[in-house]
């Protein structure tokens, strides 16, 4: 069944992978993933953990992590979901006596989280994870706690002047900062906040998404759940559907 | 290839079709079908058709039609869209010479559409489609010219005290009525309005729908168009995921 697992997720997706499709000269290859309703939300109440996708799915989200580099999520979600962000993805049969590593990256501006009292902290005391990036805003101020912490793990922070640019700018400051600390490839993961403004920027026509997979649960999680839908249409291409039984998983370029 | 594709539709479809489920003593089976974007916007615009299935979900929903007795729309659907209303699928090889029937349906509680000049009367006039009963608010005053038009079309207007009252109750009129003129089955087909009350009703678990497909095509319309989502929650079970290339088409059973 692992084996069976394994060559079905090569076939669906090795056409969206980072390294089957060109690569950016100045910043990672993006790809953006995340789960959603029929009715577009990625969580029931703002704030709340909702599980969407299914297991077959959400072995296809380790599959894809241990496809890239890094793995990139919004303050909302770190706050809302105290993610593992490591990769659990084992190839079956292998001689891999562990799962790949992929290095998580926060965006955190105003350094709300702490990563002292975070899952991710543990996990990564035991090995089982990475220290993350941290990207905050140049001016915003560090506990000396928090950072010897984060730094004794083997993380760090990303200092950069965000407060007060367009999405686009920052987007583009985040994702050359992570070229230069040779991140090749990126999966970007949520929240609502980080995926809105990706498919923003990325309807105005400012090429930042490279590679989409999108899982569809059959589920309708009704007004009051959190939206992601770009500001204005935007267009797929090269487009790829599966279903693993409850969901339908898209994999597509966008346009 | 078209019996390849009345194979197909029959194994997806067969387990959601009315013939094949348990009949209702007091309404008609309601298969609810729409095509919508990934963001749940089932157009760009409201009052503006867009385009979201492709040919192959185009047969479909011609195939679902062959199925009914009844397709019903809201009155929005018929002033944006203009549709024509009719069953356009074809058995491949049958000795069938014409495409099903399917009596059209309309819901225009104040009479706002003029059936006289729509397309389907062409439709009527040349055999190609079924004079519609047009659903009216007892309050509402008809002109003789479309009501003569209407009547010696085959047509009718369903008469009810519609305004005034919930949701909830306008349905169950409208269902009992069509279950009176004999209509066993009938397929909702939109607009955004009926859809979202539709919804709406089935979440706060008056049971109304019994059958869900709905097409998903691989494009985001963006904030500013129609969207489709209940009130609340809904989850749905027997769920039945398949792929037309362009669309993934989803089948269930609301819980």
């Amino acid at each position: 069944m692992a084996t069976l697992i394994d060559g079905l997720l090569e076939t669906h997706l090795t056409n969206y992978l980072p390294q089957n499709l060109q690569k950016n000269v100045d910043r990672p290859f993006v790809t953006l993933t995340y789960a959603q309703s029929l009715d577009s939300r990625i969580a029931a109440q703002p704030g709340e953990r909702t599980a969407i996708s299914h297991q077959e799915t959400k072995t296809m989200t380790h599959y894809l992590r241990s496809k890239h580099d890094a793995i990139l999520v919004g303050v909302g979600t770190v706050l809302a979901d105290d993610p593992k962000l490591n990769c659990r993805y084992k190839k079956a049969f292998s001689f891999q006596s562990k799962a790949s590593t992929i290095k998580p990256v926060i965006i955190d501006p105003k350094a709300k989280w702490k990563y002292l009292n975070s899952q991710l902290h543990q996990l990564v005391k035991s090995g089982e994870a990475e220290a993350p990036y941290i990207v905050i805003d140049q001016n915003t101020t560090l506990s000396d706690e928090e950072t010897n912490c984060l730094k004794a793990c083997g993380g760090n922070y990303i200092v950069l002047p965000l407060l007060g640019k367009s999405n686009v700018d920052q987007w583009n400051l985040i994702l050359k900062a992570l070229k230069d600390l040779d991140i090749k490839s990126v999966m970007i993961e949520g929240g609502a906040r980080v995926i809105n403004d990706l498919l923003k920027i990325q309807a105005r026509e400012y090429k930042i998404i490279d590679s989409l997979v999108i899982t569809i649960g059959p589920v309708f999680l009704g007004k009051d759940g959190v939206e992601v839908s770009p500001v204005s249409s935007l267009d797929l291409r090269f487009v790829r559907w599966w279903s693993g039984g409850r969901d339908s998983v898209l994999a597509a370029l966008p346009n």
